[in-house]
């Protein structure tokens, strides 16, 4: 099959033909639909986050066709049409798998970093961390897989159903599809760019925001909670300055520059600052049952398989509105 | 009547011989028996709390008798011994007070801030505002008013009944009462003091600490929460680095010092940076419900009256072992 | 004024011309536009709960216009339109009040019940128990005062946010506004009525209900949670039969008849059985944000004031299809 | 090795020769040091518990020593001191299993039920759903992993370190590992027997109980919640009735008779009505910890294992003050 892979990083992705993967007792064989390029595949790629399995195929936002089952999968039929996201595997039973948080297992093991990911025409998953994503085109579904969730899960954390004046700071894949969300559930969202940055602001506009600004401009409210998706630390002060009292930061990246220094009143009055990492089965089992029934429309561009060095540096210097996704 | 008052910030406090206060309805005039010190006091005085009502008599860890009720006062008698916490009165019907945070109040007046305290022979506070605290001395009783409470407040966000490993950092009134009351819960408390201070390192093994060490070395657990009793930004990095992930670090003060820039990555994985602020009617209840079953003891060190300025540069300059409390 | 009064539980409410009401510091004087008819005001005047404030003007799903208000009242204008719950006053300091649950307050008292209601020209209420309603007809809005209100709780109580499968039983007035706020969230609504009624069965399919049937029938699917709306004990096991393990049952009713005896099985699995009782202010705060984004229409039938005898009997008779409205 | 099985539902327990079982990969062969007699295993002999395994070795409060492991093991040595409680194995995959339910899992399998049990000199467990128990004596042990978790799980359901005033209903081996955990940490318990029975009142009160009288008495004080051990249906309304407003009522059993018939203002009011299903690891967890510091005294009576029928009998017709343990 083709694949793009990871040699060492810091490098361009160089493509390969491999074997075809077999799938194991539990796992499924997927031909590849479509994958999702994603921030954190910018970092794996850049150095950015530790320890890859080298050679590694990256992609963790694939959504594939069952092939064939390995030994003992139930709940997955051949011809389906499943999600594998970020989270590939935990270990079931230390404190944090055993009290809902298996997002923080030790043990884990990442889709597209720890284990091979979609960068490819086929890839094999646990099918246990699959989810079925019927009644949406591939390429429209990928960026669910991690964008979205991970986007819902720094929802969740910054208050959820219960937040009014909810502030999103960078607008790419995960805000746009966050901002669905929260307009459909009656909230008022702010949306923060890099200064000046006039077609983020309108497509911000265009999904529902009833703000868009620079993002060292102060938002019309005081806002209930503010997620961050553009890694830049420097935004951390700015957005706990918006926030009010017993108001929630959140940041849902997985690398960010440094949080400069900021005086103690800005996280007082029982404000807190907040990371999100990884996700869980039950955030994705909740988010694709909400996605359609908002629903959901994310703007994709699509890139061939062998445009996967592109598509990165698209996203690398900001040139995307939307989300990249490869079509192996 | 006797008092201690500010009459503009950064000067000491002085004596005044002033008429008696009269409770208006819903209050009470209570003949204060002990003002515990507190650290907020000292921010009052130095100016870093802006706003203070002026002239003031501060002291918010007031234990007092009662002498009269105004009209309408339910719920207490002549001659019972109540205490007067810092929260002295909120609006009732904002958003915070509605859900249980009545800390957050916009409308909040403070005992020894915004309304007169405790520095005092007699004081006038709104009934709805005490407690009664039977069965204890008023010396031992008065720290339990604020040090106690809002170290019990800081407890509950950073996890309460849920926490094994729990460090705390500045072993000084807050800690010594909260550490018998987590030692008491069967949690395993880590002290963190200045570098050498090896006073307070005995201090805190006596009260049950498994291990007492500087705040820049590492404890010999990984932390479930930490708490920060000392004013001192430097120790936000410190602490998020010993706390586990998706644990919690806590700062109990009003002020503090800046906080440095430090790398995301001691944030990530879900951990997370709260401040306390003031405290409930509620947590007073359980707080004041829960300590005698501890019990909690508290150590104490009697000032005059006229000795406010005394006491608090006690307290500024770190000579205090315990809690210092004015006896009128 | 012109007015409806009970004189004693068990008689016709009586027309009378009452001396317009004057509004005490902190209160305002309304005149009513509308004011909903609710299964709770047939409890009261058919003596099934206890000791109202006799003679009484029932009515606590009011909608009015501010004429004039009473001194220290903060946030209303002349000329506004408001509306006032059935909780009417609480103690604000009891342990309920402290904790975010004033609806259970002792010493609360009630709109219509141990305070003078809406069945009249005018009314007068404490402000801080009143919401702004603006932008609907007072006719639609009413009935979201009480019946919507206690809907959304008992929606929140049974899981709220995080259902996806939802019994209701019993589809009147307060069924019929919250299976639109959970069909807007995504939720599977089934409606459960009388054996045969298929008026009301249309009229669930009509609001968004995937399913409509008897009472005694199963659904196509378990549900996550049922509520109760029908004052009728025998459905408690029923709905118990029909929810997954870890489910739970609310009764929304003031009154309901006995519960029958059921085989301990039906509860076990962690199934629970719950009562909503009023409301919290916090509710209606939520609810009415809420409502405006669905957007929440109400299909209500238009009665006169003097006609307040015959709505109470559709209501009891159950002729009604949506929630009756006195327009005084 | 010697065992005693269930040949079928309704008979005493057989006594069999048995050759050893084999632990496959995941599993620990234990040598059984004790095994205590639970309500469970009277329901499962007694036939109220539906589709045991047979022919079946009962028994799911094992405490044993390590004596192989199986491929795959981690985290257990030979020689080590291990509980083996009610949950044996869940499938990981489901809803609850993915929302820290998995006492609710489908397709759990129930040690001494579903898989063989710990009436034997050694068994088979999933070292997974295994606990070390270091420090106790096996005897004194054995009680926590049953009684004392369902005790543990019930009590978090009730409301936890959140109540003030408990009441216990049923003073058998449950309540008298609860009563210690609940008074360790302040609150004020009040035991309720079968009216008459003097001597388990005066169990409680020497386990640190407040108040202990028969069931049908009123408590001196209004409960916070109320927990049932007894499996008597009759028991719902008289708590109910004991019980505040927005207070709970739970049932801790796996088997009771019918609920009877009750009048709905027992639980308006939002009281509320639960039952307590099996465990989950982290109560596991959980409440091991918290026992030692306590510390929780057991109270038992030791029967050889080939007493099973007996001490059976003696849990059955209530001549047990403690929890009946087999030392086989
Ligand atoms: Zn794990
Ligand atoms: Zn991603
Ligand atoms: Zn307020
Ligand atoms: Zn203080
Ligand atoms: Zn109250
Ligand atoms: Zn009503
Ligand atoms: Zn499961
Ligand atoms: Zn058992």
């Amino acid at each position: 099959m083709r694949a793009m892979r990871l040699l060492a990083p810091g490098q361009a992705l160089e493509p390969a033909v491999l074997p075809l993967p077999v799938p194991g007792p539990g796992e499924l064989l997927l031909q590849v639909l479509a994958c999702g390029v994603c921030r954190t595949d910018l970092h794996i790629v850049d150095g950015e986050l530790g320890e890859p399995v080298l050679p590694l195929i990256p992609g963790h936002e694939i959504v594939g066709r069952v092939v064939a089952t390995g030994a003992d999968v139930e709940g997955f039929v051949e011809g389906e049409q499943v999600g594998v996201p970020w989270l590939g595997w935990t270990c079931g039973h230390c404190d944090y798998c055993l009290s809902g948080r298996e997002n923080l297992c030790p043990e884990a093991r990442f889709t597209g970093y720890t284990r091979a990911g979609g960068y490819a025409e086929f890839t094999v998953a646990d099918a246990r961390y699959c989810f079925p994503v019927p009644g949406l085109t591939a390429q429209e579904a990928s960026p669910l897989l991690c964008a979205g969730l991970i986007g819902y899960r720094a929802w969740r954390i910054a208050g959820g159903a219960e937040l009014r004046h909810l502030g999103i700071y960078g607008f790419g894949a995960a805000a746009h599809i966050l901002a669905q969300v929260a307009v459909a559930q009656g909230q008022r969202v702010y949306a923060f760019t890099r200064p000046g940055d006039h077609t983020a602001q309108a497509f911000a506009r265009r999904l529902g925001a009833v703000w868009a600004g620079d993002a060292d401009q102060p938002p019309p409210a005081v806002l209930d909670a503010a997620i961050l998706f553009a890694p830049v630390g420097e935004l951390v002060p700015l957005a706990l300055a918006q926030v009010r009292p017993g108001g929630r930061v959140v940041s849902g990246g997985i690398h960010m520059s440094d949080i400069p220094s900021f005086p103690y009143r800005l996280l007082w009055q029982e404000r807190s600052l907040h990371s999100v990492a990884n996700l869980t089965r039950r955030d994705g089992i909740d988010f694709l049952a909400l996605a359609p029934t908002v629903p959901v429309r994310t703007e994709t561009v699509a890139y061939s398989l062998e445009q996967a060095n592109e598509a990165l540096d698209d996203l690398r210097n900001g040139r995307l509105s939307g989300a990249a996704v490869l079509l192996p």
